[in-house]
């Protein structure tokens, strides 16, 4: 990428080095090795980045260069899951301590590259530097849907049901490091049965549902009882409730979907997954998120997740 | 984008903010706002990223947050550029400290947008971090060649007369940071010619050459004299000579090209372009990197220009 992967002359042999790992991909004409690479994308194409900084996103231990890149390229493909996508490519930027030498980058690159290979992604290029700092992980994805329509934000409908995958809650404790991107349960889940919108769970349900609701001008009730926690978050004792965690941490990276409640219904009495299938509540014409306790009480669910200041 | 441009609640208006600000683009069927953009690529594809950190790429001052920004898809689109392709959409992620306000972050983005629009480039999505660090801005560009090929580093063939535009060296002390990506001279020279191989200087003169040498299977003798040095250069008072910074220096970000001799003529008599095209070297069968002084004697083409070890 001109200034980038294979220009910087010391690190050439780094570039080179991952240039000769990766496989040929038949939508990838031209890989890492000129100015930009050439890739053949069918129908519309799904594009997504995220940037991980260390000291936020991860921290060593318990995070190792490796699970630091599997995780950059996971939370990309988490977004790819989430439109109903297969991901095809992506560029890889990063930025690391010439202090922490070479075998350490080496080993963030095949952290990414061992994810990419079991999600048939082509990496297609990239730019390495070096500095003083912490590592800095960019990865830019994209993906496709084939003949199929993206599942966007803005699909939901009243009276639709909310499921979700998996348990909530706790990720920081381990599962932010090493959890699978969605994608075979999105493939699996939209082969099942018509699903209206889709998300996924990257700062938590609280603050993640709002987005779907906005996007589709509708409002939701949740039920508290029915909402799926993690081993992690019942195991918490931080003063905080293990449905407070479930709904609150982020980095869940489960996917939110509403559908119909004749689908929905199909989906749980036959679910094609392997991992937990939940309803948590209902989509309403009405605005506004909240949540129903046991007693039938509403509360307004507040977006107390995964946050930051700017 | 997930994890990512909107979910980030105390960043949201900055996202906001952003998405008002952007014109539709008829390839960007979805921009910003779900968890993937979706885009409609024409053709083959080119794709390339870098990253730009503060400190390495650009300090404070002379840099403003505008042309930091403007840099990192500057760098971006030179690498379309030099595959002889048209930008058409961006990702763009930035981590920046908290200390300085969302008014910086706005300012980074505008710069990127301005130089987005001037280009017709779409932003169509992205990924704002908080955290205590310098600033990071990695941009990673799509764009396309329509019915045209890519112009590869590979296609250079001996007898070629090597061109460069512009002027050579001295970027550091100001160019880097306003440079004009060379989409219109790399369309003016295309249009005019039949261009063998192509690439943008990056890294400096010495260090550039080599790629399109090694990956052309092919060598190269430049003409000392006929180099075009930049007037930064030439009153450069740091003890190297200016010939030395217009071989060494890095961030020229002019066009490198190979064309028959013929061809080269025809471009040299009739130039369709309003910045200096001059004629430097040309390809050789026998490989390595060689200078001939004005007395005709060779000396090797050190690589020596901007450099980082790993």
């Amino acid at each position: 990428m001109g200034h980038s992967m294979n220009d910087e002359n010391n690190e050439f042999t780094l570039i080179e080095w991952l240039r000769r790992q990766l496989p040929d991909h038949p939508q990838v004409p031209l890989g890492i090795g000129d100015d930009a690479a050439i890739v053949s994308p069918v129908g519309n194409c799904l594009l997504a980045t995220d940037m991980l900084l260390e000291g936020r996103h991860f921290t060593f231990p318990p995070a190792t260069p490796k699970l630091a890149g599997r995780k950059a390229l996971a939370v990309n493909l988490s977004d790819i899951a989430a439109m109903g996508g297969t991901p095809v490519g992506c560029l890889v930027s990063i930025a690391c301590s010439s202090d922490r030498g070479q075998e350490f980058a080496k080993e963030v690159l095949l952290g990414i590259k061992e994810l990419a290979d079991e999600f048939q992604t082509a990496i297609v290029g990239g730019d390495t530097n070096t500095w003083d700092g912490p590592l800095i992980i960019n990865v830019a994805v994209w993906g496709e849907t084939g003949t199929e329509k993206p599942l966007l934000r803005s699909a939901a409908k009243p009276g639709d049901w909310i499921l979700v995958t998996g348990t909530l809650g706790g990720s920081l404790q381990g599962k932010h490091l090493s959890f699978t991107p969605r994608l075979n349960e999105a493939k699996q889940l939209r082969q099942a049965a018509n699903i209206h919108a889709m998300i996924d769970l990257s700062d938590g349900l609280s603050s993640d549902l709002p987005h779907i609701l906005s996007e589709s001008h509708c409002g939701a009730i949740l039920e508290a009882a029915a909402i799926p926690i993690s081993p992690a978050a019942q195991k918490s004792s931080d003063g905080r409730s293990p449905l407070e965690h479930a709904l609150s941490d982020g980095e869940d990276f489960e996917l939110l979907l509403t559908v119909s409640p004749e689908e929905g219904r199909k989906l749980l009495d036959h679910s094609p997954l392997s991992i937990p299938l939940t309803k948590i509540g209902e989509i309403q014409e009405a605005p506004g998120a909240f949540l129903k306790n046991s007693n039938g009480e509403l509360t307004p669910l507040v977006s107390t997740g995964w946050r930051h200041t700017f």
